[in-house]
């Protein structure tokens, strides 16, 4: 029987690859962990490959070959990877019984044709796929879910920009506060780590510094994702992504109209009442709004919101660090939920 | 009579009135440009207030007293400075003949009862209310409407928010493609220099650094003037701003829903048809969308366009810079309509 | 007898200030921790005056009265306040028993006469002066000095730039590597929360943002520390200071002349030895040089070097976060030492 | 005989062209501009290429062949190319008659040995590194040089840097007030810009924001040109450069030791007499420091300085836009000597 708290990390050379490093190094239910890269430019340890490690970070960094994670002694993998690589290898890894929790889309979907259409690449994992849990915590952590994160084999882990929407949704959604029929635009902002850390001439320092631009309208992958986890028909949702001058965080500002005239605090309530007892989700008080600077550097998703004169739009500001709660963090927090330990450890 | 040509520029100090410096120092028609502030701090001339004027800029500092300014050979007055003191020093100014652009909002409004609800001061000045044209040239320059630019002593300039958002919806509010009674989104995004020059806590540069924040949920005051000009009722535009980590531009993500279902080519059409010969609006081409690097320190509004496959969602993302089509370049652009020239003078 | 795990944190309102918090918030010897401010705008707990300690900062807010902190349980005052006040209260905390960590310059010199030349006011403390220890625990903590750290009853946090400049030359001097009446410079570069949190003209975000500048050459009140600390004089040390257009740390280039021809790896023999056993110091090995990414949001201080040909000039580069290792993870380490326990506790 | 208002400019792509591309399609004396670029993209005209030209930058693109240009009506040609390239085709060019003013360090050097030991390519074009004239008109365009820029038919264009430090040096250089024997000390730090165009692991976005670091310490390649043409021996000149977090702009700290005490009026004196009359250099008054907002997309190069008390070690603080002044700014006001017209043309 494999040890859950020796933790392979492959890919760790990705911006979440590097957070989750910095939080599963300081977690106390980690008893070792060993980072997996495609080219270890020959460092033996990661505080080689990455100076900021250097003191304190000094696990070993091996050459990411398939066989030698599954022969190792790992009961935990965490995988930074690309989507197909994931695909690849995340079966071979749950076939030698080591416990998965994934940050590609390669398993976020029930079906293996929103991963076809969306991600274009063949989906030839459906076991996988069915089994796969999808981990948002605040939604599918709780005992009464069938396919609790707590019993979960496979995790997938969710899009940064999907968790700062269906964090904001779900508790309208499963109220059924949302007028039917009418439509809910997510006009998201996301700091430039989210698009990875790949030379590319539209992320040259330059070009993004002093800029600011839309992309992929009508087109982002994070799309299906939010639909079903919010139950949203795509005809009812516009999810719009913009690049922040920043490093890191998302900010969505999210509208919606409301089926009945409400007031801010039966809002602020039932926002209360859905997030009792998950403490990653802090919901401002009437007045104040959520900010970027609230939230980078930790695992908390904030939702504030403004309601307008007659009570029927709604508009709920949601905040995340799109490398925390969007991604190394939330991956860690679906961890702790694995090993049955309190959900914020390490996250603090 | 006096000579148009000979400037007066009161309030200098903040950013708009050192764009409009920069802008009526290099101008052909600007034939003697002098710079009255409240407070000269000892200076005689404006390279000595602001060192980036120092070779080219030595135009003359004076301290702002009321009957100088009227008893000065200026010919026009532009007004860069609080609403209170434009709404009282214009009158004075337009009755000793002297023309007058104003980049408060105090003559913005056709109604008293406007200004006094949204900015909080008594509006004693309903003649010069009916009197000001509002200087948004792609709207009111046509030689069609009664109040011409070209004629008018006193102009309001636009605000920054409201001219992204106007000229944006303008067409298809004209064109009634907007399915009546449905909800538009505003989403705006303005660098830091929108929020004025005076020191704030929320404007200390490590509060801004690396942040971004919604300010003024439902109730910014540039919404009148967005309603105004475009016909839309108060309860279907949600109007929304956000400070970005930028010193200047705003970005404007525009959502509406169309009454009948159009292709792209459509809407680029009508876009190009209605600013045919306003050479100041850039429609962007199929594929590609504005950013606002391409438009800061420019006079351009750039206007481009997502639509979803149903033809009836119809994103416009709307580019300017705070400062220049948004402020001061618009400023520029309406006296070059009042003196009948070419109106990218100095603009481009 | 006091417990020093009951601490006391005044002034908690500044850059230097919510640093600590966040440490101490976390420190496992904090048994607990009063924030004491001059005001506190109504809330009664940290979480109320700044939205990032929603969640896990619930710790109480008191109005700062001098009586009531020395009434009060607090074993350990930490000193985030202006220099003055710093004077004035750390005696009356030192007689009833509370030790002190000042992060202020009040304590920072033995003679009142530096103290008063420099930071122009007068110094009434000279029996305090005696007694505090200068809190540069890799210079000050071995247990050969007489004052050693762990028996401190009042430490002076040192000043950001002191330390990253401090800590560059102390192998050098002590060795006695610098030539003799050779000319030492050090340029250093600081992000802005060094400047402190009040609003300011000059650090407004757009004064800031895209901008650099050099400020109080020759006149920056570090020198004197700096001075003290390698034993250089006035004379041979050129320290000069800049405003960097980001958030927090300091680099430091400095330029040394050696007295005697030296290899690198001398060089970096010197060093490693130098702080052997100092684990918050790295030192970088040949080919590589700090930067500012690697230190943020550490209490580390990064120190890099190259040699030219000759073996005579010797550029130090020194890299920190101000409000870290500068500020209040050093005044945590401080803490570690009075306390007898590891000085890495809760600064990793 | 070709009419140097003919101008082809080659590379366009990089941060130097695209900013020449501004400045002279606004140029008075610029007839014509065609652009070749190494791959058009399918590009007819610079506004496809780049967005912001779009409503007033129409100019022709063409594929750079080498025999197009030559066999074109071009009277002038700048390079905007890198240095192999450059020193390939300028003999090509200056054969057929077309002036060249070349951004690259192809020409900088009189000797061809420089070229090879800094830039690692053989130099087979000794005839025109004797005819190239350096073009820093505040040094080489006074009447008395033998090789006036006005009859140069090759200008090679200074690097950013070493403009930055040479015009510091120069005025102390050339009336022999720099301590013989002393250390010169230039800390120049630069934005993005200067670094080019290309998607680099050390140029994204996320590895520049929020960082700062040293480089090419002892061995960066502007340091033979800031020899060349100041005097200064190797061993006595110490040249740091450093990456900083924004666009555009370099400033330089330079220490110098000075042969006699001098007074803060001396050292200022001696500088406005030998820069008289050379508008693109501004000193700054006792008590005032350039800072990089001043210059930024200008031409300018300010200069200022403080002196300690002793009056023999003096800091020369020197600002300029890389883009401007250090590249395409610079390259203009060389051609506008060319043309024998005001050097500011254009410029301003």
């Amino acid at each position: 029987m494999r040890d859950p708290g020796q933790i392979a990390v492959l890919g760790v050379t990705g911006y979440s690859g590097l957070e989750l490093a910095q939080l599963l190094l300081r977690h106390p239910s980690a008893k070792s962990v060993v980072f997996y890269v495609r080219d270890t430019q020959g460092a033996k340890c990661l505080s080689e490959l990455f100076p900021r490690f250097r003191g304190w970070g000094n696990a070993p960094v091996r050459k990411l070959v398939e066989e030698d994670v599954t022969e190792s002694s790992a009961g935990t993998a965490f995988l930074a990877t690309p989507h197909e690589f994931s695909a690849a290898i995340a079966p071979m890894l749950l076939e030698g019984g080591v416990r998965v929790v994934d940050l590609s889309a390669a398993f976020r979907f029930k079906s293996g044709e929103t991963l076809t259409s969306w991600y274009k690449f063949p989906a030839h994992h459906d076991r996988w796929l069915a089994e796969a849990v999808y981990g948002l915590p605040e939604l599918y952590a709780s005992a009464a879910s069938q396919n609790t994160l707590s019993e979960a084999r496979l995790i997938a882990n969710p899009g940064c920009y999907s968790t700062s929407v269906i964090l904001a949704l779900h508790p309208l959604a499963q109220a059924e506060w949302i007028a039917p029929g009418s439509s809910v635009v997510a006009d998201c902002k996301s700091g430039a780590s989210g698009a990875g850390k790949e030379p590319r001439k539209d992320l040259h320092f330059v070009e993004v510094d002093e800029n600011f631009k839309a992309y992929n309208l009508f087109s982002h992958r994070h799309t299906p994702e939010i639909l079903e986890h919010t139950g949203l028909l795509a005809e009812h949702l516009t999810f719009t992504t913009h690049l922040l001058p920043i490093a890191r965080g998302i900010l969505s500002t999210i509208y919606v109209s409301l089926s009945e005239k409400r007031t801010f605090e039966e809002v602020e309530a039932l926002f209360r009442q859905c997030y009792a007892g998950r403490p990653m989700i802090r919901i401002s008080a009437a007045g104040a709004l959520p900010e970027l600077q609230h939230v980078t550097h930790t695992n908390y998703c904030d939702l504030g919101f403004a309601l307008d004169k007659s009570g029927r739009r709604l508009i709920i500001v949601s905040c995340l660090d799109n490398l925390g709660k969007g991604a190394a963090g939330q991956a860690v927090q679906n961890w702790n939920h694995m090993l049955g330990i309190e959900e914020q450890t390490a996250l603090q």
